[in-house]
């Protein structure tokens, strides 16, 4: 394998310039994703959006299905009876609500699910009888519906989230519950580790987290933009659920306890935030365990009495890939020029290309280029499978590098509001003092003119030794870190 | 491998008794499902159910997409405007339909899809240009929604049909859309065939077609009791939505032309048939292909001495199994009898039970039992794998065979009323000889009081040499056979 062509990767200027346009149009030429459905936040998954998506969900399930979680499906109509019983949760989710009408039977009152915590919680009351039933572990990849009021955005703000996996589980204690917590936790990392994503673990204020949680712990990941998208949630509820759905469980010592549930959800977001992660001004590039087509072969003649012999060389290169186990197209379209096909590639993300021309040919080479840096090289036929092999880990690895290297220079910490406010404008996430009052937290993030993302799980959130103040409520003495960002 | 006892299979006189009570038993003993949601018509996918379901879903996807099918995502909610395009389908459809209120736009009526031709028309207008554009062929499995307002049972008559599997196809002229719906009749066949389901093929009188159809085929099984069940079904649309949706394209010749479009699906239907055809008063048994395990090994032993020998050498046995591909599960639970764990098993339909005690051990060999006959084999350890093969391929050609020998036996002929109307008693179903004619075919299942599935595609439908009037209009010459049964 031979270096014949430096990095030089496309530039990122007008995907930072006006992101949600840029991804309007890497959706749109990509053929991944179709905006222009007549209904507000309601879009149409096409053909090779579905392919990438369907990688996405067997990543999802395979991460869950290995670690003790079961797969069920509830439907999605939730008698109003139910959804209401929760009193935080009602409080947090009835503006945002799509009900059903006509079409019910007579005095039914239905709401189609925002999130299924009401939906399960009256099954699992008749599944849960003893300890011994208990942890259970359920997921579900579903829609919810959510009656946004805000504008929405492809993907990223939905009215139907329909890549909906949402975890829901039910302990003996709080113990338990907490240490599900974490776990969900390393399966979310272990997720969007595969999908090369960059992330803070934030532990949301209370202001601000899920209605009905005790606490909530989210994912946010920053955009080419400076801005942040939280691409997943981990709640533990405590006892709110089941206090209220009477879910109890006979203890090992003959008691009737109430149970401790969590739950945890991740979407299409992540795909969103993948695509746009992995963007730049020529279109996308896919991690290469989850690309639809891993390997393009673009065979390159000039006339006919070159087509059939490079054509043929071109199957041989695809045969011994596909043999190996990869997702290889070959594009043979005859009425397509290879730098036609080069960018069609390039826009759709497509990890390595693979160039076979006469010379390739004669030599019994490739010509590979990957399309994160657009570095060139030569590969002999011999070692064509290993070097592809290779060659996605590196794709894989400098994706996710990249995203890391990113993520980690937008994060700054300010010690006054002016500095927390030019971070901000810099597109920065800031990390501010704060005491940890609510109300302060409050009082902050407006003085900063920013969103609070909550506090660091994954560094030190600990003011400790510096001697600073809360900067909202000066005679408060600081306790933590409080992240600030503007979010979509 | 010897056989050591004779073919015993379980009865079925419980099952036939009161088909939809036994069903009832199965899904709540099998956990496969559960009824006892509290929305009307809407059930819960327990994890075991969920793990066939995903079989199956698998299957259908492999089956499409190896066809030239691609896989898209349409949103739930369609705009009134659209729904209500098509005259017949609004007609067919507008009882039976779910409106979303409360939480939509101000002045949005929007609908439940009950079937999305009318969400995918207008994004095919869009994409679909000239002649090189199609056939389009596209599928989603998806979550439909239809008012019932006749009972509602479990897996079949469904206010929420979460497993459609709904293909769209466009085409060139109607030629090529029949074509489409002969190769759609192929799919099916084989999706039935690998779920060793029997089905008879039945173009659906005019009456009864889908609304909007120019004609519908559609495939019946025969339940147990008799009665019969649509399992899938095929639609010739011509130009009915193309028209009111404009979907043109520009043809070779440079006109540009209306496109003419299928549709056709299955559901989750085709799960319950295949539970309750190869049911019996035990349980069910599930297809090798699809069971979430193949093969369960039950240990056997007396005592804690035998109870680590025999334990690590079922384990042995599983990781051979296992290694070959095979789901495997081993039940090693210390507190339940090997008896329990039979009937347990049986009832959760897994094909293959294996048996491994002290005497197996010492001899190297293993006990195997099909579920479907209940016939046992010694089998030596050095065969085991090539012997477990071959038994699943027995089992399922047996089940398949034991499906069309019932379905075969079930259809009888019959020339006047009273013998239709005995034969409808008898839990059959009947060909009568018709005309043809619309009113004359309501007016003979009125006469013999069943519904009419419609005329055989899957047999010479032509009453041809006889000399048959038609039943109901005896002033007509009968030139069809049309099939008559009570149906589900």
């Amino acid at each position: 394998m031979e270096l014949i062509r430096e990095a030089r990767p496309h530039g990122r200027e007008k995907l930072r310039a006006n992101l949600i346009e840029w991804f309007h149009w890497l959706l749109r030429e990509a053929e991944l994703y179709d905006v222009r459905y007549p209904v507000k936040g309601a879009y149409v998954w096409r053909p090779y959006g579905m392919r990438l998506r369907r990688h996405v969900e067997e990543l999802i399930r395979r991460s869950h299905d290995e670690t003790g979680h079961q797969e069920v499906l509830f439907p999605v109509f939730i008698p109003y009876e139910f959804f209401g019983k929760e009193s935080q949760h009602i409080r947090g989710f009835e503006k945002e609500v799509f009900w059903v009408s006509k079409g019910g039977e007579e005095g039914e009152r239905l709401v189609l699910r925002p999130t299924s915590e009401t939906a399960i919680m009256p099954m699992v009351k008749l599944w849960v009888h003893d300890y011994k039933d208990l942890p259970l572990r359920l997921y579900q990849i579903v829609s919810v519906f959510r009656a946004e009021t805000k504008m929405t955005h492809p993907m990223i703000r939905l009215r139907e989230i329909s890549m909906f996996k949402e975890a829901h589980t039910v302990h003996v204690d709080r113990e338990d519950a907490e240490r599900q917590v974490r776990e969900a936790v390393e399966i979310y990392k272990k997720i969007f580790d595969e999908m090369c994503l960059a992330y803070m673990i934030n532990k949301r204020p209370d202001w601000d987290k899920f209605a009905g949680a005790e606490y909530t712990i989210a994912f946010d990941t920053v955009l080419p933009d400076g801005r942040t998208l939280q691409i997943g949630t981990v709640h533990y509820l405590g006892t709110n659920f089941t206090r209220v759905f009477e879910v109890t469980y006979l203890a090992a010592d003959g008691t009737r306890r109430l149970a401790h549930t969590t739950s945890y959800g991740i979407s299409e977001r992540s795909i969103a935030a993948m695509l746009i992660t992995h963007g730049d001004d020529a279109g996308t590039v896919l991690p290469p365990r989850l690309a639809p087509i891993q390997v393009v072969i673009v065979p390159i003649f000039y006339g006919e009495e070159e087509a059939a012999s490079v054509i043929s060389y071109a199957r041989e290169v695809e045969k011994a890939l596909r043999e190996a186990g990869m997702r290889v197209h070959i594009d043979d379209r005859p009425d397509k020029t290879p730098g036609w096909k080069f960018y069609f590639w390039e826009l759709k993300g497509v990890p390595l290309r693979v160039e076979v021309g006469k010379r390739d040919l004669e030599k019994r080479q490739v010509v590979i280029t990957r399309r994160d840096t657009l570095e060139k090289y030569a590969v002999g036929l011999g070692e064509l499978v290993d070097a592809v092999r290779g060659l996605m880990r590196t794709v894989e690895e400098n994706l996710r590098r990249r995203a890391w290297e990113e993520l980690r220079s937008r994060i700054v910490r300010a010690e006054t509001v002016e500095a927390a406010k030019a971070a901000i404008r810099e597109g920065k996430v800031v990390e501010v003092p704060w005491s940890g009052d609510n109300d302060c937290g409050i009082k902050l993030k407006d003085l900063v003119g920013a969103d609070a993302l909550g506090v660091p799980l994954d560094s030190d959130a600990s003011v400790g030794g510096f001697d600073l103040r809360d900067l909202a409520c000066g005679e408060k003495r600081a306790e933590f870190w409080l992240r600030l960002s503007e979010r979509y």
